[in-house]
């Protein structure tokens, strides 16, 4: 869970606590990187949970295999479905 | 770039290098966690490149967190496509 957010809006860089510390991203949607911070904030937490004593590096990197993972599976439904479309198209 | 790969057969335990530090993670297929890992290390390094003072985890957090801006645009991608689908069904 999210602990703590911080806009500057005359930065644009959003602050934001993924595992108990701040991080400052630059960008122009406070909410978006909010949104991300909480997602990554979610996955740390469930490696750790899953491995209480990795070191936070350890956690952070598993959690990054992790969504790399999703990413993967998304972008291999969206090629399914282009594939899918294409083939409407010429049939 | 991947430093290393290790698979023990027996266990299904594929030992990768992310940014020069070994991680052992479970799974069927060697090839996809090699892959995954690539892509994690690769992340991390871009991230090292850019802010080459910061500390591994924040390497590690911040790879996580463009990762995760990646998935997520992806699954907008998807989510338009799967729209675009379902109207062109009804019109």
């Amino acid at each position: 869970m999210l602990q703590a957010e911080k806009v500057n809006a005359a930065t644009g860089r959003t602050t934001v606590n993924i595992n108990g510390q701040e991080y400052v991203v630059k960008g122009e949607e406070p909410e978006y990187i909010q949104m991300l911070a909480s997602y990554v904030d979610k996955k740390m937490r469930q490696v750790s949970h899953k491995f209480p004593h990795y070191p936070p590096v350890k956690v952070a990197v598993l959690a990054a295999l992790n969504i790399a993972d999703e990413l993967y599976k998304v972008q291999q439904d969206y090629e399914t479905l282009v594939k899918l479309i294409q083939e409407e198209k010429r049939g």
